[in-house]
């Protein structure tokens, strides 16, 4: 058996991090990875399971403040950051600098185009590195970028929205069935940890339970990746977030016009050739649909639609786990294409 | 002070026909409506109290069979029907006969066309009564038909969703900016009393909680009316209702293209001067939304709208609660209209 | 008719405050309130319906500082504090000394002990007038000092889980059927609303959702009235609280033995007797048992019961809906016997 | 690498069957299970994949109608019943006399005194097979008969109470430091999958959501297994469920008081001793305490407690989840013991 990779982690505390953290602990590949906080951390943890009572009865989960040394002297060879972006975006340059691999699950690298990055309000005048490392950083959607990613010495992990819209929208992008002028649209909900783990008025249990609220009309930061990756037009997409009385899980539905008619198993062959090979991504024979629960704690993106007896207008339903698919499941699968592993693996 | 209406409730056991008695029982204009139940119905119920706790300690609830001769001598002048739409649509006419006049909260007697009736499985070949009544029956949304409910003998009342549709598209539509050819989206999110009282996997608490479905895509029952309200072709509507996990409410998030460039202050003027006067629709001026809790155990409709930059494409947001303005608080409403009283009474 | 009375409240925009306002405002008896907020209190906000949209579509409700001037120009004879205990410990003395009467919903002046108090951080060495309000202060519990209430000029408002408790438990207590050594258990669950409005990451949605936690056990500040009013010693109640996945209600299930062998029967005459004439105690007679539904949204303490085949341990089920019957319904019924109104005015 | 375990399961379209059986499936001791449904059962589901969209993406999982001739053919050695007591009850004979191991999970098998197995309507006049096995079957609570289960023929899995309250009870009496004719209580809590998957109206999600009840008082059928567990009398202990608006978890709190007086280190080093080596409790150091949340998703039952002051009265806090450590979990974990490996095996 070939030597196991040490990985670490920075910020294990958030959703996202500790998500990601009970992945990379039972990995077969892995050695328990090293968990680091922020110097500038004030919240003085220092044992995850003394934070996180889900965690203990298995050993204990030591967090240090982060130090590149430290991360040398414990042969740290890859980085995760589920950090917020503003901290992604200023730890990377010295990460990659040190020799490191990241897989960033922030927003920090995702974009791009000048204007997409502007909504995290990065500077245009990004220093020369960043300028550099901004077009050398991978997108890590593995269904798209499977070449790409294996290369990567960045990964930026994609947004859990833009996850479940741009896996149910490439298929056809790509096929060239889609009339984009005429508009997509995508309705999509989603449960209260996608919206970060600070307390606040929104996320108190009394704001959220018994209702719904749509949010970020028209300005969620989410769209500039669904534009870059499935190369649309501002203009050809309206993406609209709503807040779900539910912890986890994002369902999107998506409304795209067909350039042509079609029939329901023409659509569904568009799918299963674009997805064939991949492990992650399960299509729904029509008339069946997805539901939030069926891909609530596994890292697939589950696709289903319906198509109007005009055989031109089509609902796609998409659901991933936020989590998972949507953020530290996609980390690791990310990871496992870094190092020639199996995508399956320590995923399932 | 007048004398009090004599109502009566057949359904009162149904979700929508026990908020309707509640209603019913502290409107300052009724004598406390007499309660009956389909002879059909084995649930041998004798107080409603029994049956629901919540009701109990303010008197008693007594149930009685149905029976034309015991409306008669209990003087019953109007009549609500709670039932299921089959057995609306075989009581109404003789209810008419006897002289009542009716609120069928049911889809027996909405559709003008018979192929929007074919949904609900009424035959072409109706009795020559019920295609009379079809073409008497006022669609009760009191917004839109304010001059016809008062003297009508039949009130159909709307459904819930479509009340939710038709009150956020229908000033735009008169207004005739709407560009209708390029289709209009409502993707609809409901609680589950929407779904009924009967128990089923679908409403089994463990199918429903931590998860959201769609159904009955591009087939639900209620697009009919909505088609014939707003006077559209089924090729300018698709409308996909999904169920929320949360007792009661409704948003519908609706997509709208407009054929000609506006300003949000037209937008919103449109909506203010179409419901001008009006007690139960409130405007919400842009960017703030409704949600589903603010109309919560109200009457009203709430609108709101986002309009994109370019000034055409635009998000509507209209939120009810589906018992009162979806179905039981519009016919207090309609009943209002129906007897000249305002149209907040009993309902504030 | 008689002139209308004109009332206040400060503390509008918490949970209770608001809820109270709302029943203010529909109370045949009351003018529009006044509303004020704390000079301290740092939200702008002017008009209570732009943050609780809720409350939109019927006028405005502008949100004054504070000042005592102001409360004599607008001739305001009754003051409802619904503000933090610290506040209304500070505040009263004023309030009383204007000639004010006050209904104060905070924990400030419930206890008469100073070992109760001290838990509230309240100094032994109070003021004098303090001491005084202190003894003066009614403990505004109508179904148990309905003789005191009408002529209090402070009325302190029960804690919601005291509310729920005491009532359950006086009749037996007072019957002296209780074995009070043996010692009685309150486990209760409570509703987040109960948790008071401050977003932290107790009440974050995804801590409260798909959980059950207990809190406070042997510590909760409720337990200090709880013992005064039923004359209990600390060793003989065990109070555990504990927080439901809902947002409101409260539901109490304590255990008791008798002193002596009991029939079903006796119990509920128990009950009945003590409550009767009363508005809004409901007995339900065993086996059925209140539910946290049934008195949402009401002014209802529910009260069951089941009893062992021994006749000794009995099992009480206590519910009420903490924002109403625990909180700002109690306070109106309260103030409906202030000013010799009947007990349910305004609150049906 | 030693041969692989065949297994089987009949019933695995319930809840707690389809988490057997995934868990069955990962589990790397064993073969592929097979999968019965029994002959009576007319829901013809071929596919479990196709009735739990969850378990589809992985191949396929036919359901065959139970047949001895074809579980000897695919010489399965162990089976697990997933089925009403009624069909286990009828089943299990046949199957011991195939030569069968069995694991039932249903409470056919689990007591041993008359008097508690009539609660389930199973007949005095049993054959004598039937006497004989339930003499011979062992009640498969690991921590507590760890040297029994190895060489079981017939495992009875405990009830998910019975096993939440089993574990916090077990410590204290084994040590006899509680005070029994004080009388125990358990006030418990559990998620709504522990009331089964038909659909009724009390499992219906507008009954449940934003509500909490208490049922069976006094008379709940998993009584019978505490009581023969812990040897106690009927007297001894009270135990009331309550219906929580969650779909998984069992939160019980238990109040006991002890003969003497005690300091918390000496409570805790007594739940520490007696599970002292096992794997699946986690005993939370005072003043901390289980949360349904922790436990979700694991095999743990997780045991804390809060002493009184005067170190006499005692609160337990006891969680686990009903469908892992309250079923299907426990079911492997038993099985792991009878075929001697560890008792974590494809648990963690």
């Amino acid at each position: 058996m070939p030597a196991k990779l040490k990985t670490a982690v920075l910020g294990a505390t958030g959703y996202s991090g500790l998500e990601l953290t009970r992945l990379l602990l039972r990995h077969p590949r892995l050695e328990k990875p090293a968990l680091f906080r922020r110097q500038s951390d004030t919240e003085a943890v220092c044992d995850l399971a003394d934070m996180f009572p889900v965690l203990s009865g298995n050993g204990s989960y030591p967090l240090q403040p982060l130090s590149w040394a430290s991360l040398q002297q414990q042969n740290v060879e890859l980085l995760f950051l589920a950090t917020p972006h503003e901290a992604s975006r200023s730890l990377v340059p010295e990460a990659i600098a040190q020799g490191l691999r990241v897989i960033d699950l922030s927003g920090a690298w995702r974009l791009k185009q000048a204007q997409n990055r502007a909504v995290y309000g990065f500077e245009d005048a990004d220093s020369v590195t960043a300028a550099d490392l901004t077009n050398k950083a991978v997108y890590g959607l593995p269904e798209l970028s499977r070449d790409q990613i294996p290369s990567a010495a960045l990964v930026a992990n994609p947004g859990c929205y833009a996850t479940s819209v741009i896996l149910a929208l490439a298929p056809l992008l790509k096929a060239g069935v889609v009339d984009r002028q005429h508009g997509i649209i995508s309705d999509s909900k989603s449960g209260v940890s996608g919206a970060g783990k600070e307390p606040n008025s929104r996320t108190h249990f009394v704001s959220v339970a018994d209702n719904l609220s749509a949010y970020s009309v028209f300005g969620h930061r989410h769209v500039g990746e669904m534009l870059e990756q499935l190369q649309l037009d501002a203009s050809e997409l309206i993406f609209t977030p709503h807040l779900l009385p539910i912890p986890r899980g994002i369902f999107s539905t998506i409304y795209v016009h067909l350039n042509r008619e079609m029939k329901a198993s023409e659509v569904e062959s568009c799918f299963r050739d674009f997805y064939a090979g991949g492990r992650w991504v399960r299509i729904f024979a029509t008339p069946k649909l997805p539901q939030i629960q069926f891909s609530l704690h596994t890292n697939y993106c589950d696709l289903g639609f319906c198509l109007a007896d005009d055989g031109r207008r089509l609902v796609l339903v998409s659901c991933v786990d936020n989590m998972l698919k949507g953020a530290a499941g996609q980390a690791v699968q990310n990871m496992n294409l870094m190092y020639g592993w199996k995508e399956e693996e320590g995923l399932e």
